[in-house]
């Protein structure tokens, strides 16, 4: 019932390959319609199955605002939740990681099985019928290790991901790996100009020296062959039997791509940063598998390690930025890796990002601001968000109204 | 001029005995609907008459959003007042109590006397009409010691109220009491949530271990006899002339209930916690008065002291809960009590329910909430405190809808 | 494509003569409105040409929530840009002060020189049309060493103001000045009622005891001559050939007035605080050149010193008052004054208006709150503003009604 004709008004002014009106970066309610129309519909990148470590085992967390709980079951299979009793509503766990045989709300002792069902719930009566309130279900899907969700009762099909990135992602073995690092930073910028600064690397000359001399900053979008070194590059990962060959969808991207001439890992100065290899061929000179989901991340697989990039929007103008250093499990700190020389990378360039993406805010903010053109060759991948931003927002749009023939119903779930 | 469509549609879409909808507890237009729907238009329980010594001893406070002043006159009578001169509308009185000969508006010192009669102002010439700018009054009531406000020009009618719960009061002798201790919490918790969790003791057993020693968790809503133990209590407090029997209307409630037995106060161990005594009949052991008014208190009154709690909406997710302990007027720190052995059971108890308000509040958020079946043995008082809300916003949106004739002033003042 | 009916009924349901309807207080809305309809389209006096020392000298600073960049030119010309970059919409320039060859946008290294032109864009393709992304202007007026802006394409004709005020402005020779101090303070009141306060002097019998000393507290309005003070004064500026009759238009007044008998300055005793004058005539005794613009500031210049006093709207209920000090270019601190002494009156008078407009705001909060009359002799001032406003906006709501028939481009703007 909210009235989402301004919005919708944005979407459809926005000029094509320019970045967006200004009210999609600045409205309040623009922020509400994103996490429903785009973060509750999307699968989302959460993590890895070794977070799970055995029955029981959670993680409780926020997707789009919403409060989920992702767990291991007795049978070993993950499953997710919404985070409420469904008695009064409370939070069942709170935020963060934990292990339960049972799952018990802290207000009224309601009791869940690790399959959501509900198995106690005190002074509830004779008619009370507890199997109708077992606690809410979302979709879960792992593939070689990684885990999604999405909040969406129909989500959008895994089965085209799960066949193209699937072989490309087991060779980095990522159920025989951990967690060596998490780190968070908030920027003040809409989550949309985060991914925007995300997707590009026409301000890397200028701004990540770090990163500039291990990435290709002017490789093309998808990390298509056009030079001998990337040919080279790609010959040898044939012979060495690793697939890589750019595949995409509208919500997912994959690509081995060589590094620069020389380098080997995505490290201050290319070397590799941990010597107990998570992909075994080719003695950790296998480039970088880049990975990416819309809206809200890509990763970096070298042969050493993992990092993980997720936005996590958080109001208006504030976005949390989650980042994980994947290692493989044997790898011991001090020993196998220097710490510091793991993180420093990606440390250093998400702060530079972040100065980037708050000015970024701060203009667009401006009554001067005008939607300005992307370059073809150098942001041909925010070009590639921007409109599956676009098409999934219309598309939400197009549902609501749809369903508005019910209205009473429409006004008192919204 | 609000659209008030969405909450109506919220109200009207609550199953009975469940929980609310989850957008009245999370969006801030219903905070700014349920201050003017809700505590603009019920008698607010502010405190007691003990807290104006004199003439001119006032309290400056907000009930609902609105500064108001509540102020002893001249000739002893209590009298309230919209907080806001009507110069310009500067705070006369900052927030706090006070005692002042007249009323001085620290911007133009516009003045007014103790009944509320601009008897002041500077420079506004020869046409200025002193008599049509007195302060605005709002209704006040006192009984036996406890005094009361409504903001409403037509508020509820006090008189039954008075009739019934005025000889249970009386035993407690308020106007002879002192205010032995003030205490206030903030609660990241929607006011309602707050006020559901006041109501219950369903969650007493797992979470209010100090409380359970006294009070009768398992008790029935509003403290009807049923077993021995009770009807016992009810022999012994008619022997004393002690009224007690269960009376209620639709927006206030009172009972006399026994403790647990062998206890006598609401204490950690349910011994006396003050010595002399506040009720004299019955040596202390009569069991708790409680008085509980909607929106937003309850009290609990045993021989020796009173616990008053009230709740005070801040914004839609913060609510300030405001406690106060009365005793004797001449009971004595360190001689007739120890303060930590009078206020620990219901800091205690407070403390508790704010972590609860909190994660009821966060789970409430989830898009996966939905309204949840409320106990019919042990939520009873949640479901009246609900119906209650339901009942009185749904009046307000009918007399809005009804003014919605004289279109322009409305928009105005809205 | 906002709704500004609520808007447009409160202003037109204001009293003659009295203070604003409340929500033109406190309503978020309203402040997003007056940002646009009355800080966008009237003339902001932002500083002194001296501020811009030099071709690149530039100030960034915010009017009406809109970055913009003040700038002077090779050829010595100033000139204002939206502080926006053309691609991508980045900040070009932090807040503050600073000097500049050329504007380099620090996201992707956009360039512009100091006129606006867009000068360098990498890797954006061979079809790039660089002339259609210059910086978007804005409008900058001088006058006798003063600067103002104006966000709108068709701004106030400044015409009349250059014409009536100039010639009263030339003898304080702003050109020869330099800035001896900034201070700013964030007062919790809507701008509406900092303007108020800044427009009367009806509170400064009671609340500015320093202000007083010095300040013909009880003048009328424009300062208009009516006692033999006052006359005798205008003999002798009229001798020393300095202009101070009062003129005025909708938007900006000025008048030369005599301070109080024997004193030459607004200090805290009257005397002169700065001994090298910025106005040569008269010997430092020469009263205050008083002038002052709608909707945002005030200047006072005695003989010795100017204060400029300019109100920036921050949100709802917070307004951030800037205020400047400026003396002659060779004045020198510890020499020729002593800096306590030159700001110790204005700091003081800014502070307890801080807390006078902070009880406003709270008492206008209040939903007893009614429009209050203004006195017609002592705030006359505050009815000219306030008129000042409600025309403005009622004008600035014509013009979008106006506009409405190209709905969706204004959808997409709004």
């Amino acid at each position: 019932m909210t009235d989402y004709g301004p919005i919708k008004a944005a979407l459809l002014a926005r000029p094509a390959r320019h970045s967006l009106p200004q009210r999609l970066y600045n409205d309040d309610a623009v922020f509400d319609f994103d996490q429903k129309a785009i973060f509750h519909r999307s699968w989302i990148l959460i993590g890895f199955e070794v977070e799970f470590a055995g029955p029981g085992s959670y993680q409780s967390l926020k997707i789009g605002g919403a409060p989920i709980l992702v767990i291991r079951g007795k049978d070993g299979v993950l499953r997710g939740f919404h985070n409420t009793c469904r008695h009064r509503g409370a939070e069942l766990c709170a935020e963060g990681a934990g292990k339960a045989a049972r799952l018990v709300c802290p207000y009224h002792q309601w009791t869940y099985d690790l399959s959501g069902k509900l198995i106690f719930a005190g002074r509830m009566g004779e008619d009370f019928d507890a199997s109708a309130h077992g606690l809410a279900p979302i979709h879960v899907e792992t593939l070689e290790g990684t885990v999604y969700v999405c909040l969406s009762e129909t989500p959008p099909d895994f089965a085209p991901y799960r066949e193209a990135v699937g072989p490309m992602l087991a060779p980095h073995d990522f159920r025989n790996a951990r967690i060596a690092h998490e780190a968070t930073l908030v920027e003040k910028a809409n989550w949309k100009l985060v991914m925007e600064n995300a997707r590009e690397c026409y301000h890397c000359a200028g701004r990540h020296p770090e990163l500039a001399v291990t990435f290709p900053i002017y490789a093309k979008g998808n990390f298509e062959s056009v030079s001998d070194h990337e040919a080279e590059f790609d010959r040898r990962m044939t012979e060495l039997g690793l697939p890589g060959a750019p595949v995409e969808d509208d919500w997912w991207q994959a690509a081995r791509f060589p590094l620069n001439p020389g380098m080997v890992s995505m490290t201050m100065d290319g070397a590799r940063a941990v010597s107990k290899l998570m992909c075994r061929t080719g003695d950790g000179d296998i480039g970088s598998l880049r990975w990416a989901l819309e809206p809200h991340s890509f990763c970096h697989s070298t042969g050493d390690f993992t990092f993980m990039f997720t936005c996590i929007p958080v109001s208006t103008k504030e976005t949390l930025v989650l980042g994980k250093w994947l290692v493989h499990k044997d790898a011991v700190e001090g020993v196998d890796y220097d710490f510091g020389n793991l993180v420093k990378l990606w440390d250093a360039t998400n702060l530079e990002d972040r100065d980037l993406c708050e000015l970024n805010q701060r203009g667009v903010d401006s009554p001067g601001y005008r939607p300005g053109p992307y370059s073809r060759v150098a942001e041909s991948l925010v070009e590639r968000f921007t409109s599956y931003y676009v098409a999934k927002a219309l598309d939400y749009i197009a549902e609501v109204e749809a369903a508005d023939h019910a209205p009473l119903a429409a006004l008192a779930a919204d």
